[in-house]
């Protein structure tokens, strides 16, 4: 079934201590679109400037991405620059600039309407809230967010998580968005908050599924993933929104939301983290192939299992 | 099959945010010996001082834990003083008090010398190295150490991995050891200093086992056992320790060292640090019975398998 993400459409110029890359493709819907889109068919709600040319198209459509949604503005995309020197769990940023993504308006195509999973990428919870409010037929809906919204944009943050079915964020932003140092009681606030089911993911330690009310039916127990220990992480960027866009692409491609379900989605959640820090920016994600996620699901189960 | 384990029996008065206790039963040795004592027969060797009474052996009793190797000597206990109240996961020391501890030179009981397992917590490698040579008929090593013999005694610590077949240490002291900030990396350099395994703890996050030369013939995966996500932490002291008692309790327990055996190994590891946590000192690891050990054990299969 169909994904519908909102989100950045990005250039990123990255530091880290493999190198430098100046102007990746980057953004968390570009990520989670490139991610998903080896699980299911994905359609995209964003805006780029001039500077988004054929070579950036051409990576949405060679996955058969749905990028009538990627409005064209005049001016420049979104541009972040990062560096990851001294700890390559923590971005430093170096340069914000908004662009044409500061009065982004999401317009949804009529051809999007009948998407039944829908993904609110870390933007303004005030848009957010407006695009789930626009697609009130979709069957599941999951977000993010991040420090800077749960801080300061506080009360329309909230109103998007009344709406949500999944919350994905990371440890900081639960226990800071609950206001609780104890992640297990943070998640139970945080679910109470309206999500139904909350991952919380760990950097390279992996990530965690917290069950809150019944979701489609389901009550399910907490479930832990793993992230592959690596050799080598050339580039943090996208890892988080990467597994995102495997766990629900997973999650869409399933006739049917069951416990086994969900803890796959959180492998494949995992397994496409993995894969994105491999290379700088979108690279590695966007050349990957079916049997490759496959083999390291194989590699996360062996990691894992008893038996 | 027996282990016998050198380390501290100590007091220590604990701050966390659930509380204060004064002068709790404590040691590296202690909580080693309270965990593994569930699985396998626990030989102990250490020094205690006059405030160790009637009150602090029946702990080790009531577990059939043989204190032969217990010292008396005139004076105090080792004593620490420490609180956790800013980061649970990391402890602030108040007062180290060495006492008798200070001129630990460990004694080996005749009938300890028919131990397979030997375990050697964190002390003064010069002590681990003198342990390890006179009991040359051990089958299988393991042992423990931290940051402090790593920054100012390398070489003799450097001396003690030599001759270990598996160091269970933390993320921390596994990348200061090696000076590499990548796991992956450090593991590996680690496991050329001598240990055929190497058992790296995460805290919150679980612990993951790095197989390097075959270790009793076997050449076995890496293997990551989550932790449980706790509702509270009383207490984290002793937490690794605890770890470490299950880990190589079970091992001691099993008639064949297996794949299986050795991930099986892990999490019972888990199973014994979740516990520790659960109440201050060695309360909660003193009260247990194997029925509450096996139903976690259950919970932690459930946390991370498929299906």
């Amino acid at each position: 079934m169909a994904i519908t993400v909102v989100g950045s459409v990005a250039f990123d110029t990255i530091e880290t201590p493999a190198g430098r890359k100046e102007r990746c493709l980057g953004g968390a819907a570009t990520y989670f679109s490139l991610a998903a889109s080896f699980f299911t068919s994905v359609r995209v709600i964003a805006v780029v400037g001039e500077d988004f040319g054929p070579e950036q198209e051409a990576v949405f459509k060679a996955h058969k991405i749905d990028t009538a949604g990627i409005e064209r503005a005049a001016g420049k995309s979104f541009f972040w620059e990062g560096s990851y020197l001294e700890n390559l769990n923590e971005a430093k940023t170096h340069a914000t600039e908004l662009n044409v993504f500061g009065s982004f308006q999401p317009r949804i195509p009529g051809s999007y309407r009948d998407s039944e999973y829908l993904f609110l990428a870390n933007i303004d919870p005030v848009l957010q809230k407006r695009v789930r409010e626009a697609m009130p037929g979709v069957k599941l809906v999951a977000g993010d967010t991040m420090n800077y919204w749960i801080k300061d944009h506080k009360p329309a943050l909230l109103e998007v998580l009344k709406g949500l079915d999944i919350l994905i964020i990371n440890d900081t932003e639960t226990k800071m968005l609950a206001g609780n140092n104890s992640l297990v009681q943070a998640a139970r606030k945080v679910m109470s908050y309206g999500p139904r089911m909350l991952v919380t993911k760990h950097g390279e330690y992996g990530a965690t599924a917290f069950f809150g009310p019944l979701l489609n039916g389901l009550n399910t127990k907490t479930f832990r993933a793993p992230a592959l220990p690596l050799e080598e992480v050339i580039d943090p960027t996208g890892a988080g929104d990467s597994f995102a866009g495997g766990f629900f692409g997973y999650l869409a491609s399933q006739p049917e939301l069951t416990p086994a379900v969900l803890r796959r989605a959180m492998f494949y959640g995992s397994v496409m983290g993995s894969f994105a820090v491999e290379k700088f920016g979108t690279e590695r994600i966007a050349q990957l192939t079916r049997a490759e996620i496959d083999e390291r699901f194989g590699q996360f189960r062996e990691l894992t299992h008893l038996d």
